[in-house]
């Protein structure tokens, strides 16, 4: 009965105890607790929350639950960046190899995407032959040899979480914030980071759209993350509109490696990439200011050196670097489909929940977790939100291996787009910055 | 991912559509739904509620998920009586062979124990030989041969109800008032009744201890039973201390038997057995008023009437009546011990939930499902609320095949009394009645 009297506890609303954590997360982990009373747990916490207390003891639990990798031999501070999921999110792929060939070391752990949000791993595993299955040991090794490595979350890495958050996917508890900061936490302090930045999702395609409940995230990751002696900043960045011009796995791996090739891109990536490395620069003390991590930034994507070391990881992960390095050789899907404006007129909104959606359909996201994906399937936006376009222009390509997927969402697509006679107002992509001195504005936090 | 927007539609508070929970629970009771999603929808019930039409359509899919057992050829209409669980409630062991034996037809569905309250099953089970496993052609054939039968829940009776109860008792979701009328209705609908009598507890024993919620449940109940055509009429009744003296499977049989056999006992059983049975008899159309029927009640109490439909039913469930006709040819208990009162005074309260897990823990009730229970096991009171003792006089006897498990309990034993210099105030057993016309005092509804 003592299972069913701590859900009762947190059920009405009570803290619970760091053994009554203990011992739930526990038993759960060795099969002692069925999941039908964690699923419970998990939504009395919905519910009712945690105070920051259990948070960070739940982190710590599920931190214990598994292996660390151990960088304390080393004189480096190692860094790492998260997001809580958006769309056309691909900003990992700049980011690493971005940092890395700016000095920073990146012991990066990502997840796989599932419902509308894409998953970096999924994108990785685009890239014929890429190996992201790395143990602790190998992650460590490879970090220490080229700067960085990419990898998924190893069963020894945080089993609590894993178990957990299978689980929180299908029973409609993803969206609790002490759930989220302990998950988020718990493995970032297992892959043996110092330093953080989080790029927390705000809008349409984010976890959560309304501002004060992303603020709250934001505020919470960073307490917890100081908690396990992480230097935690977050930044408070736009999710309305997919992020960059492609959504899709492929698709956005090539977006990427464009814009590392020729050092031009879409100007979101460009302005993400520049603000989260030049970040993790600072903390990670590379760099003394945030301002001279994004000259450096600007330098290595126009150099080519990000280009170079993003081949560097492919390689050194066993992916097939020809399709990079000649992205036509990679195969083109069987469906590709251009829909043309209806009118004429301004761009002032693309829906980034509903895109997620669509291209979930098309094959390039789960619905379930073993789902098999459609790499190449997705979208690539001609506009933007603010573009000007003219009636009959190409608006975006859709594609797909399935004809009939593609035809089912044809008619829905365009309802992503809304129209107006004149440009929107301009909204910043960085809304705020979040650190443990407090919250304060992005251009603040630049010069300070 | 169609459930899981269902449970997320509830966890924002929206009401469900007949579609979705029709779909939801046929797909749970034929294993397509696991048990961790169905969790989470009723911890979001539990959180959200349900209301009227959504609490309607599950009941009504409940119903539908079994077999029912019809009455229809019959004229007469068939009348249950149902408690909301109470500690030494041992009244449907007396109630429904009074109403037989006063001409009402009584096909009477229990439960088991779980947790602090009793259950009915587990009561007769502690005679031996008695069989409370009936299909629904044997409840029927015994209720026209004898006017009554009482038995467990068949599996072909209500699948929907018996699967998702199990999980509710280990998810902590017993509590919620759609869930509880739900099960309730479904289940007295499926066994045929047109009349149904509500024994609503309120207090400290009872699964709602305030007065607000209670008159919620009793309410809900009654309107949910009507519109499955059953005529239901709640009596909101106290169980702040325990009903009668005895807890315990065999010691209630026992306290049940000998009050029918000489026709005295006491005084709440009685009280509570002529308002239940006379209530049962007036909405079965046997009595025109419950004053008519209650006078037939203390007839057949008193000339033995009930006592030997009691018989009746042991032997027609293949029960042996040996023990029923002598009582002391029943195994004693191995360990027996009295307690003395450590003041002379008032006693001015015994807690009935305190009470109730006592017995649990002595061997008489369940912890878990498939826990094996001493059916001799339980505590006799020899002193009620209201009652002057002296110093040294015997306030209780314990009862256990297991001498460990009395040790334990003998220290805990005397915190269930509260002592007082002055007698308590009186409060009435029977609080108020809830039915289809509305409230009213009990007083009042006897005379209408």
């Amino acid at each position: 009965m003592r299972q069913v009297k701590i859900i009762e506890k947190k059920q009405r609303g009570a803290p619970l105890t760091s053994d009554e954590i203990r011992s739930f997360i526990e038993q759960y982990v060795e099969g002692k607790i069925p999941d039908y009373q964690m699923s419970a747990l998990l939504m009395a916490i919905y519910f009712q929350g945690m105070n920051i207390d259990e948070t960070v003891c739940l982190t710590r639990v599920m931190l214990d639950s598994g292996a660390r990798v151990d960088f304390s031999d080393i004189p480096n501070k190692c860094v790492d960046k998260h997001s809580t999921g958006g769309v056309g999110d691909k900003l990992s792929l700049i980011v690493a190899p971005t940092v890395a060939s700016c000095g920073g070391m990146v012991p990066m752990i990502s997840g796989r995407g599932l419902g509308h949000t894409g998953g970096t791993l999924d994108k990785l595993e685009s890239i014929p032959g890429f190996n992201v299955n790395l143990s602790p040991e190998q992650i460590k090794n490879q970090t220490l040899s080229i700067g960085v490595a990419l990898a998924g979350q190893d069963a020894e890495l945080v089993p609590a979480d894993k178990k957990i958050y299978s689980l929180r996917d299908v029973t409609a508890t993803v969206r609790s914030l002490p759930l989220v900061a302990s998950s988020i936490i718990s493995k970032k302090a297992a892959e043996g980071v110092e330093a953080l930045v989080l790029d927390v999702k705000i809008g349409e395609g984010a976890i959560f759209k309304d501002e004060e409940t992303t603020e709250s995230l934001a505020k919470l990751l960073v307490r917890v993350g100081e908690e396990f002696g992480i230097e935690t900043v977050a930044l408070l960045t736009d999710m309305n509109q997919p992020l960059g011009y492609a959504v899709g796995n492929w698709l956005e791996v090539k977006e990427c490696v464009e814009l590392m090739n020729d050092g031009d891109g879409a100007q979101d990536l460009l302005e993400l990439n520049r603000a989260l490395s030049a970040t993790m620069l600072k903390i990670c003390q590379v760099f003394p200011t945030v301002a001279e991590g994004m000259d450096e930034v600007d330098q290595v994507i126009a150099n080519g050196n990000s280009y170079r070391k993003f081949l560097e990881i492919v390689k050194a992960q066993s992916g097939d670097t020809s399709v990079i390095e000649n992205l036509d050789l990679y195969p083109k899907s069987s469906n590709n489909r251009e829909l043309l404006s209806p009118v004429s007129g301004y761009i002032s909104d693309i829906n980034a929940r509903m895109c997620g959606e669509l291209c979930m359909e098309l094959g390039a996201g789960r619905k379930k977790i073993d789902d098999e994906l459609d790499y190449g399937a997705g979208v690539l936006l001609f506009k933007k939100k603010g573009d000007n376009i003219e009636k009959g222009e190409p608006l975006l390509m859709l594609s797909a291996e399935s004809k009939s997927k593609l035809e089912s969402m044809w008619e829905n697509i365009i309802n992503i787009y809304r129209f107006d006679n004149s440009p929107p107002d301009e909204s910043p992509l960085i809304r705020k910055v979040v650190h443990s001195r407090g919250e304060t504005d992005w251009d603040d936090f630049i010069k300070s």
